[in-house]
């Protein structure tokens, strides 16, 4: 068993916000990060898959295949786009980088069992201080 | 004379496009940088500064200072802010990396000659792969 | 479950010896990292926290909550500080990047429980070259 | 139980390709990777060892040892060399960050256990945007 | 007058040497960079263009187009080649970081000043702690 | 004319303070920088050549020469050490970045001379936030 790990950027716009709560809770829940005219970051995406090595190629998967489906799945759609208003898979979760490498696992997690690895962990970097990791459930 | 330079970030949105076009020649110039639901960056700005080293600190300026500076000139007006909506410096410019740093220099030019030392260059990073240098005019 | 990491930053200065032991054994030990006129470091510290994502904010717990526990409990004890001589917690610990890393997690174990997550990781990057990880017992 | 981790760095050529395949086989599957002439890289190697703290060190082992075992057994065999034509532990491997961690795994795995420790991951950054970590079998 | 800056990555390997030297000659001037099965670098390639900011489009010029051109000019001659055997604008001479850098303005400055700016610094780096500046002649 | 580029690194002990001062005046002008039981830094120093490419050897001058010299005249000297105490370059000199630019400058610019090239820039990075930079008088 190894682990491959693809990184791909994206930039997006997004605020942190709870559409149940008046303006005020937000701001006071999320300060800054609840601003209604949007910020936005430049998002690291560190994908890490699993499995063993393939005796013909050296390889768990061919990374350019990893890239092409990361870069489907979820680059065109978030990349130079507003989380909250623009990416399909984020519909009805609150647009904080936990949630967003929840739903990126969920969109990535078949398509790479597709290609025989299994996904291993989503890491999503927002700022060079904060990044979150999930493993899945 | 020895140059000294301070790092400070700000996570923005913003859109670059020509109000004056439509929205296909706009489309057309900046490709998806114009997307009308913003998109957004965590911006790397550093400030350069000039002088010459004071005998009694050892100092050309206290970075403590030169930080304070950028902080309540710069960094609270666009930090988690939309560039486009609502910075007061950049009214009526296009929110191109380019003028954000020249705006930047107008904003810091002054303040920093009151600290005795001078404004040298103001380099503005919006991506690991893209930055922009101004050394006024 | 998912993991969530705030970055901090402090510089500090240590050496790293057992006073049980002559200069020369120290010296023998711990080569330069021994001098008795210290040396120092900008540390990267990153503090892993695990929970359940909170369903009404998105959040395991409030990153700046977070991170004031860690100002208040590591970065204003330690930041500008001599490790050796300062440092409460770390008083009787020899300064080694190992221990360091094991008493920032008795400081903020409970604190981090307290918030309503579970302290995970401990990460202590002492150079570009060198870090620990720690995990508690 | 803690991790310690040491970086060091190599420059090499070297191509993927299967030595069982056409020319034309080896370029479908790998691409450019392929390519007769060679490429090349820095790599970084992060190597990962775990143990007990040390009472009389406050170490689980010196960093100066583990650095001094990577070079011998690693860093001088690998470094400026092809890895395809000179590196004797990469004989009969295709030469994929994959099969390059595992080779060094098993170079590594019993000089560190004999410094007291254990070794727990090879990680290996082909470049900024691929790693592969193997923690043995 | 403003100062942008596009990055290109490219791996490469090279060999540094001098033709009319013998392999003990070469051998002694540079050393393990001599190495006659090659090595190799994830090379940083930073392209800077300066010129007036246009009114119309808050752009000096438009970095897809200058990306476009490195890509066309350097990127596709050169990534996952050998400099010395297969690189165009290398012919006839020694692969330095040096050479390269001079080889590549040679190559750039014509098709930058056609879309409407001018060339100004090719910076090279090779590892994390080379790397070369040149300004034209 | 070239600019060729070393980094190399060294960890160090420091107090920024002016001995005719008091100890009042002393933390009122530098805050925690004054600290009497020291601080210290990871220093990044990048040392800038200049001088025409030799067409024999394709280099300026040779890096490992420059890297010894850089080494025997700063590195051997710093690395590990008290900048207050144990330097005898900055005896006399308050231990602030800018004055230690100026002191390694004065220390390198006759030996880069004497390899056929020119010094040309000291860049002497405190932190990931501060940095200096000097070109001689």
């Amino acid at each position: 068993m190894i682990y491959i790990t693809r990184r791909e950027v994206f930039n997006a716009a997004h605020r942190v916000f709870n559409k149940d709560w008046s303006d005020e809770k937000n701001l006071e829940v999320y300060g800054k990060c609840a601003n209604p005219n949007w910020h936005g970051h430049n998002y690291n995406l560190y994908i890490t898959i699993k499995g063993n090595i393939r005796q013909d190629t050296g390889y768990v998967a061919d990374l350019k295949s990893v890239s092409a489906i990361i870069r489907e799945k979820i680059i065109e759609k978030i990349d130079h786009k507003n989380i909250n208003l623009e990416v399909d898979f984020m519909e009805g979760r609150i647009a904080s980088a936990e949630n967003i490498a929840v739903a990126i696992w969920e969109e990535l997690e078949i398509p790479i069992r597709k290609l025989g690895a299994e996904l291993h962990r989503i890491k999503l970097e927002e700022t060079e201080n904060n990044f979150v990791e999930y493993y899945g459930k």
